[in-house]
């Protein structure tokens, strides 16, 4: 689901143009002589990197298929293990399993690094490289790319993520943090049970220990710059069904359409009930109680809004949605504050009766509305289906079934937070500019290290590229002739890097 | 669009279980001696029919796929030669071809007869048999079917009527009646040509001098008894789109859902504008200045509804269509009242976005609805489009597409008319119980006859059965064990029957 909220911000980065741009250069906190035999080290393992990438692209694991559940945590945790974590275990869950991994390096300072080892689906005949091969690609816009389902999302960031671990290793070099990790093999899916991992005693126990949680991406834009978003909206997916045979209000299978005359049609119920959920104006949220928690952005916020705004950003943002304007005719600055600060209601889909060319006189006997409710701190993620319930029976829609999908809570993480503050020192360091931005308007299960009992800042950590997040040939930048843009060996030695930024914020 | 709007009626006879029912035994008005050589002239030619209907079904008219427009207008008029008429002409039109047919018996009464020659698509696999074979199958419950597209929706009737013609001519009976024949192939896709056809000066004048017009069909209900309609809805179809590219407001193509915080959702836009054409009933419709033209059932129809209600229909009727109860809560009578009376706006289809299992977190960039609206008397189906269009802009909503698809203004046909007179008679003839219903809730292209110029009567005529129209191994009633049931052969001479009635009728 990372992927499905995050998937616009790969390469086009047109969702939300904000935050402030700096590139001042700081001393590196790498020392110098670690730095270079890192940076060897990690040269030296190019290839390896590849081969080991590959061999993870080779092994999807699809939790809507149930394809490679144990298959891939198994690969998970042979792969921590060989990159030289101590440990590495495998935690059943309810769904799909996770794995639990420790590197104790004797710091004073515990990094908690979240993985997921699912990919999203694929259709091989899409794509123009076998999408499990991960065959390397010269671009004529100079960038080398592994083309492979998961080469983005999430398996290129992670691997080299490891690449770096290894090359400590590789080195002898102590790493200046432990570092504990857990992964997943369910976000594509809405990470149903990654409670249950991270409510595991021991997981618990060492995430409580940590400074901080940080996902491995790869998100330069093409003008080299990386944004910091300091939270995230949740997510709550339902589908809304009005069932004729269900509910005993309408037929029970498709019928003539004569006889609306005398049978209630599921189409229009649901339409009436989804009609009471947003304002006339067709997106502000209307249901009961539902602008109780949002607490409005900070003067703060709206100033990272403010200084972000660059020119030109309007109209890159119109082009890549495609949009001639924005709601109610507002301006950009008030778009991007909406993009920030509202909670929304959107209609993913909509799926009843007859849906060929034409029409066919007839009447269905299901109606269904795909739903996604983005969440603002402090909105709850857990009283969303309740709230909604509530509102559907007070006026007459208890027939109205609400089937809940995945529900993420907002996240937030403070912009003083030692991850946060390593990350900027490690993007300066690199001479990688970046913006601050108060909220990705997307979604990603960070809210179970950010919410209680864990409690836990968590930000997306990299440099690099990618692009085609769940489309055919997804790619991930190997080597790239813009020297803007980090290659993967560039982005392994990041890693390294923040690492070490992250440790001194500590010391 | 016939067979879209009949299809429930053919075994069930759910829709509208109401009607005087009558048994009364009358003197056939058919000379004895004509009966008899009919009669024998009809079995004789039984394997003959048989073929001649299989190569019809064998030769698909589909309309929607430009199949066998020309050659199905020229196996149908050279299927009227056959038959004995003196004349068979193709007209043109815009899409597919018409054919006109006349058959001068030199008769004072002169009767016109609607044929359809296009049939239904199909898909071959889900039959049991072969759809273009028109094989025979002895069923469990005693009826000898053929199986076939087309078999009873149209031209299973249509070819049986062109028998008993057959019969006159092989007999040398002198016809009691002038023929004059009309036969379209766009039934099933909306009839839009259709008045092209009417319109030919020589069918418009044959059309003029004739009392009236009837369709072949074989609409026994299991019982043996036959439902005589008064007239028919009209219906008009239309799709209501919302379009981000087209109208501005919203995306252009699929965008990631976050963007609903700053981007017009256009399937809230849709449901927005759907919410007013009805009531918060779900059903009441409340376009502005829809029921305007709305006349209230007379005494005489309320008294036809309420002499027809038989014990146990409705639990048949919630039976066959799968409902539990009808709108509002009301009692059946109530029901049939409404099925009879009231206006509809049915949701036929809604399409948008993503509408496969559970959710996908993007925002779709259109949204349609399928809509249908039964008209009846004296609404007008020309003002149907402009009142819509009319509603929707006074509200705001003149970005939202209406595609008008086929319209069908409502017929009605006087009881006191010939036809129906004849039918009474020929039914009472054959002691096949019928029941008169003041008005099909369903629709056909009838009003082409009975609305002005033409202004005709018209009326279903025919004995027999079938089934599955539309749908795989669509069925005609060959042979039945039921005496109370026609087969083909007595089909047929129904049709000679029901002739000699009209002529006395005229007489």
């Amino acid at each position: 689901m990372l992927s499905r909220t995050l998937c616009l911000l790969g390469a086009s980065l047109a969702c939300a143009l904000v935050g402030v741009a700096t590139a001042q250069t700081a001393p590196p906190t790498i020392p110098a002589e670690a730095r270079a035999a890192l940076g060897d080290a990690i040269a030296a393992d190019h290839d390896q990197a590849l081969s080991r990438l590959r061999e993870w692209i080779a092994l999807p694991s699809i939790n809507a298929e149930q394809l490679n559940r144990q298959e891939g945590a198994e690969l998970m945790q042979r792969m921590l293990l060989d990159a030289g974590f101590d440990t590495a275990r495998i935690i059943p869950t309810d769904g799909a399993p996770g794995v639990f991994a420790r590197l104790d390096a004797g710091a004073p300072t515990t990094l908690a690094v979240y993985f997921m080892y699912d990919v999203k689906q694929f259709i091989a005949e899409e794509w123009s490289k076998p999408p499990l091969e991960g065959q390397l690609v010269e671009r004529e816009d100079g960038k080398t790319v592994l083309i492979g389902r998961g080469a983005i999302n999430q398996k290129g960031p992670e691997s080299t993520f490891l690449t770096a671990v290894r090359a400590f290793k590789a080195t002898g070099t102590p790493l200046p943090v432990n570092i504990v990790l857990v992964a997943e093999g369910e976000e594509e899916t809405g990470s149903e049970h990654f409670g249950q991992i991270t409510g595991d005693p021991e997981v618990a126990k060492a995430l409580s220990s940590s400074v901080g949680v940080i996902l491995p991406v790869a998100w330069q834009g093409d003008d080299g710059s990386v944004e910091i978003f300091l939270g995230a909206k949740g997510v709550a997916e339902v589908q809304l069904v009005a069932d004729g045979a269900r509910s005993g209000r309408g037929p029970g299978m498709e019928i003539h359409s004569m006889n609306a005359a005398r049978v209630e049609n599921p189409a229009w119920r649901l339409i009436k009930a989804l009609d009471t959920l947003v304002a006339d104006d067709g997106y502000t949220p209307a249901i009961d109680g539902w602008m109780d928690g949002v607490r409005p952005l900070s003067g703060e916020d709206l100033a990272l809004i403010d200084a972000g705004i660059r020119p030109g950003a309007e109209e890159s943002s119109k082009k890549s949605l495609k949009v001639q304007g924005w709601i109610g005719g507002e301006d950009f600055r008030a778009s991007l504050v909406r993009l920030a600060s509202q909670p929304t209601v959107n209609i993913q889909g909509l799926v009843s009766g007859y849906t060929g060319p034409g029409g066919k006189t007839s009447m269905p006997s299901r109606a269904e509305a795909k739903i996604d409710f983005r969440l603002v701190p402090d909105m709850r993620a857990d009283e969303v289906v309740a709230r909604l319930r509530a509102h559907l029976d007070k006026r007459g829609f208890n027939d109205i079934e609400i089937v809940p999908g995945g529900i993420y809570g907002p996240t937030e993480t403070p912009r003083e937070s030692a991850i946060v503050g390593a990350l900027v020192t490690a993007l300066a360091g690199a001479d990688v500019p970046h913006r601050l931005n108060p909220r990705l308007a997307g979604s990603w299960p960070g809210y179970r290290f950010t919410d209680p009992p864990v409690s836990l800042p968590a930000v997306f950590v990299g440099i690099g590229q990618g692009g085609q997040m769940h489309a055919p040939d997804e790619w991930y930048l190997i080597d790239a002739k813009d020297p803007k843009l980090a290659g993967m060996d560039r982005q392994a030695l990041f890693f390294a890097e923040f690492l070490y930024a992250l440790a001194d914020k500590k010391r």
